[in-house]
C-alpha cells in the first residue's frame, strides 16, 4: 500500500484512510503519540501517561510504531543504559488527524 | 461511550479515536461519506462511486453508517419509490477527519 504510486483519487483516500485506522485502532496508540508530542520519552513516563497500560501492551505498541516509522527508538550507551521514544516527522505527520478526531469526539461523543 | 460525559482528556481521546476509527476503519465507508458530502445520493449512485463495491456490502455499510447516526436514509414515496442517503450534521463532523488523513496519505504514502 504505501509502496506504491497514488494516482487514483479514490484509491488514494482508501489507502490513507486504511493507514491511519489500521495505525491509530489499536488501544493506547493515539494516545501515545499524542504523549510522544510533547517530546522525546522513556518507557517509564509512557507507562504512567496511560493508566492501566501493562508493560507487554506498552512495548506491543511501541514495536509497532517502530515498524511503521512513526516512533524512532534511540538508546544511549550510559550506565545504565537510556532508551528514549521519539515521534518521526511521520508521527508528527498524524497528529493533525489525531486533533481533528479529538474535535469530532467533543463535538459529537459528549452528553 | 458515546452517552457518558467525557471530563477526562485522556478518555476523551481514547473515545473519541476508537469512535472514529470504528466508523472510518470498514473498507468504503470514508469513501461513501466523501461521496455523500457533495450531496445526496441514491443507491445506485453510490455504488458507481464506489467501484467493485457489491450491493450487499454497500448496504451493509449505509446500515451501518445510519446506526451510528452518521447518514440519514430518505424514502419519497413516489412511483417508482425513491430512496436517498444524506450526511446527517455528525456525518459532515467526519469530513474534516477524513481531510486530514487524505493529508497524511499524500504526505507519507506516496512514493
Amino acid at each position: 500500500m504505501g509502496a506504491r504510486t497514488m494516482h487514483d483519487t479514490h484509491e488514494a483516500t482508501s489507502c490513507a484512510v486504511a493507514a491511519c485506522t489500521e495505525i491509530l485502532g489499536a488501544k493506547w496508540t493515539a494516545l501515545l503519540i499524542h504523549d510522544l508530542s510533547e517530546g522525546a520519552r522513556r518507557f517509564t513516563e509512557l507507562e504512567a501517561a496511560c493508566p492501566g497500560i501493562s508493560p507487554r501492551t506498552l512495548s506491543d505498541r511501541l514495536r509497532a510504531l517502530e515498524e511503521h516509522r512513526i516512533v524512532d527508538r534511540r538508546s544511549y550507551p550510559e550506565r545504565p543504559p537510556r532508551v528514549e521514544y521519539e515521534l518521526t516527522e511521520k508521527g508528527r505527520g498524524l497528529l493533525p488527524v489525531i486533533a481533528e478526531m479529538r474535535r469530532f469526539g467533543h463535538a459529537w461523543l459528549v452528553d
